[in-house]
């Protein structure tokens, strides 16, 4: 950590602030910048509370040379993590789709989509059961009952299966599903994060919507803090000022997460753009840039012949994309050598 | 609702939405424009499923024409709403500054500054027990022992007491405090909103970082729909990218929300700026602007002579504020004939 | 277009604005939708002040059902359209990588870097010689000499060359110019633009940094209102929270602008980034999406032994990216038919 | 300036980077921290090519002490810039308001709203002759015929007039013209700011929609770097996700500004909100935080009796908020003693 100080500091606060310094077990160095003093500091700075020292009002700024983020850091972990999802592989070559509904409906639709996507190359099965909705009158989802419809799919097809927790009290509840997804909006519900620490189940945790790397890599900490290690990362799309599409794809986040982590990275596309027909050209964006994985949503309901859903893909659909997925990815970009 | 249908629709996919509106209890009236049928519904439309229409071939877009948020619209509710803060009122003409720490940190530290803020004028006490840090490795808060430390301060002062909540199972601490606040952070944490609905007290609502007001209004709504109306908005900077300040206080907020609700509006000017020197200006706008109320960090620590906090004022500095404050108040916008 | 009214419009404003509108030749379709009218518009309505219109007290919003662009529409104009750079085409399946320095900065620097992207793959040399700097101390570019430079590289090469132009008093310096650059800055230089619709050169305008799509759409048309066809599109990243790189590349740009426009889309991943790690994965996510063409900063300076600019491939780079480009392009989303 | 080193450097790299710095007439200063040098120069660093030291592999980050802004800088020049626009002064305890229409439309308009803005307390009048508008088929403005009309309004009535040029070559068109605007979008057309930088009058230069304040400063230094002192910074309101208004007014630019500048503080809320609603609060509200003027559109025109403008007030309401302003104004905040 550097302390960058103000123009013609005063001497004895300066002297006060080395002593202190020094009595946290730190090395002080000094140099001189343009009439202006720093101090690098060697040693454990881990422990400083950085905003009482940038309330100093002889110090300016901090420059942070260390990356707050730990057991998340490629730099103390350079292998690729690989996380066991149920029997299913995810993460330093391991390529997977996610695939399924947004919300669980019925027994026979949830089933009917996962035979379909396991039939097409899928390996993981989504479904929401909890369902964050912004309008308190809309449709929250069939809740425990959904977990269990999602159950039942995983007995017929086999799949290891993935729903959304909202709630620390909902934990129970997901004994046997095989990973728990933290959605956007609770990327920094702190109190969850910790619970999930000390549970030994894989985690997909999104990014919030205009979140920084560095907070989702931040929240990762939270729950690798608590010992379980097993966090899948997921893109999702960023608030910018387009409205063409629901949200922006960050595609860089592949390669910039691929530099700084050794977790798994999957990408969303279909809830990042919002829109079906977008789905497949940016799927193969993300496969060309080296992502782990993909989340895609499938959609399958006869009675409702006109209606698809926004950004869901038919099975038909869904089919082709994955064939054209399977193609690509001998293509990808990989990272192997260049990190 | 208007419907608005993609050019030269097919006609059966037509008549099967409008029949399928009419099934609804909808009345449904057809008009064109530039080759394009656009359908006016008159009925209950609250149940309609948006998605699944929009999701439709034939349909390009929806257009709302009622808010989505009912309790907390002022439409419905013409009068400014006045909360009861542990017996001091807020809203509708009784403007209240709150004041305190960032976090209660000792008995002393709070009494001290809750005497001197009381002093200055300020009526509600301020202090942070749970502590929503983005580092899992920073000081999370003296959390249950912080609570206790208020209720101490309570105790003395007779002031009402505020602090924030971060998790449903922390709700029983906070049967003596005043006013819950709830975290920009959870603003979208909906399961806490349900749960705070189901409460008679007081919720400060703080705007997330990059939320709207409609979202805003929709996590209030979240409270209110559960029979609990005493919400309190709270601005307190939103992202932007303007580095010099941590976030941008929105100040138009306060001229928007007074004319969509009739809930009580409380600006923030110590988190928005995260700069001490800006509080006093941006306080003063605030009020100018018509707000009910200020929230202002306020710390004391003689045993930390070099340091006032980056954000926080002295309780000298902020008796000075709150004496312009005093001042300033009778020359503020009043939205009384004006909405 | 649909004007929705406001709840229960005085009756003598709704009949002067109906008059006034059929009075500028159009059709006024009435419909009822929740206790207030709607009026669809038919006829053209390009002339109609909009402004005015949402001005009116009994006027709530207006929906527009076409675009604003026009000659820029794919609906007006399905086929993709193919732009002849100084005899190299670019769209429509004709695929380009324009590369070459940030900046020209001699003869022999462009020259070889010129005959090295060649070699590699490059078809178009790009140079800066009239730079945009944020700051009036900064390096201005070699201007004038620049493009005497670069003209030399050219006539050295055969390359057709793409420089940036940043008024309208430099035109008479790019006669012999193939492509003539807007840079993200100037995308909204509406004389500018104005005036490039009076010439028949390709330009290349490059989306502002906080544009939307329609945005840069808009200024598209700016140049075809006057003439000239021969606009190429390139997204070059946009600002959001994200720290990590320079800017975000705006990958869904690329499907989002081939269903609304017929113009070529290059993407520009080494200004998006700002980081020359990162554009080899950038550059094949851009290909996989379906982009006609990559623009990719090199830079060769054996005298600068330490540096290889921070965004720029060194030429070894840029063969590895070229080739690697070349291997992926056959698995590369195709919007045939799909538009 | 610091530069900071990566762990563990080259050390023949290290001393090939020292060797250069000193070989620029610097000091070389250096510290250790956590294994890492990191160098503290003294001298002049102004022109030393940061993206160069940047691309060097040992580099991490350059940290810079000073500010990029000389002569906007408050540092170098600290007291307030007082400007003479056509004998109205404006900054340092000089308040004025700033008046007129949106666009001058005819004689009559124009001189109508000038006596009526005059006589409620503005002293210089506004009206756009040239005028950006997104779409190329959009009303372009009066152009050269406006300004004439201008002309006459001041004329008739003594006020200096303020409007917006869009490219160099309109220049000897604002000979009479007392402030001449650079609007938002132009705010980094860095060819016109040179060319305004040799001209001696008063220059309104608009924050661009998404513009930091170190941008805004960077573009008044090109103007100043000419030689032309007589800025004035108009904060008129930056893009956010807030839909409900146009822009977002950024109060918190203020004090922001007033820290790091001696140039004069003018906000415009009728652009920033877009609502006219909205103007007489965010007019106090700036007037609170200690902006030196206000810029508000006014309209007035009879013969569209539905219509006032979106965003333009009427002379009647302007009146109204004229009278508010002065009675607030010996309450706002002064920064005399606080820089």
């Amino acid at each position: 950590m550097i302390i960058i100080l103000r123009e013609n500091p005063n001497m004895s606060q300066l002297q006060y602030l080395i002593s202190w310094l020094e009595g946290h077990g730190l090395e002080v160095h000094r140099a001189d910048s343009e009439g202006r003093p720093m101090l690098g500091l060697v040693g454990d700075t881990s422990k400083l509370d950085c905003d009482l020292i940038l309330s100093m009002d002889i110090v300016e700024d901090i420059k942070h040379i260390k990356e707050p983020f730990k057991s998340a850091n490629r730099k103390f972990h350079p292998q690729d993590s690989v996380i066991d999802c149920g029997g299913v592989l995810l993460g330093s070559g391991h390529f997977q789709i996610i695939a399924g509904p947004c919300s669980v409906e019925s027994e026979e639709q949830i089933t009917d989509i996962a035979l379909a996507v396991k039939a097409s190359g899928a390996n993981i099965l989504r479904g929401g059961a909890f369902k964050p909705r912004t309008s308190p009158y809309a449709f929250q989802g069939l809740r425990d009952q959904g977990i269990q419809l999602l159950l039942k799919a995983k007995a017929v097809t086999g799949m290891p299966i993935i729903s959304e927790i909202m709630e620390v009290s909902q934990l129970s509840l997901f004994n046997d599903v095989d990973i728990i997804q933290v959605g956007a909006r609770n990327m920094q519900n702190f109190e969850l994060l910790k619970e999930l620490g000390h549970s030994n189940k894989p985690i997909l945790l999104k990014r919030g919507l205009s979140s920084t790397l560095q907070e989702l890599l931040m929240s990762a900490e939270y729950i690798m803090a608590g010992g379980n290690f097993n966090v899948i990362l997921c893109e999702r799309g960023i608030r910018t000022f387009e409205p063409y599409t629901r949200n922006t794809l960050d595609i860089s986040a592949i390669p910039a997460l691929k530099t700084l982590t050794h977790l798994p990275v999957v990408i969303d596309p279909s809830h990042a753009a919002g829109i079906a027909r977008m789905v497949p050209p940016l799927s193969l964006a993300a496969v060309a840039a080296g992502a782990d994985g993909l989340m895609i949503e499938v959609h399958n309901d006869p009675a409702r012949a006109l209606c698809d859903g926004p950004q869901s893909l038919t099975p038909e659909q869904f089919d082709r994309l994955a064939a054209s997925v399977e193609q690509a990815r001998p293509y990808a970009y990989s990272y192997g050598e260049n990190l």
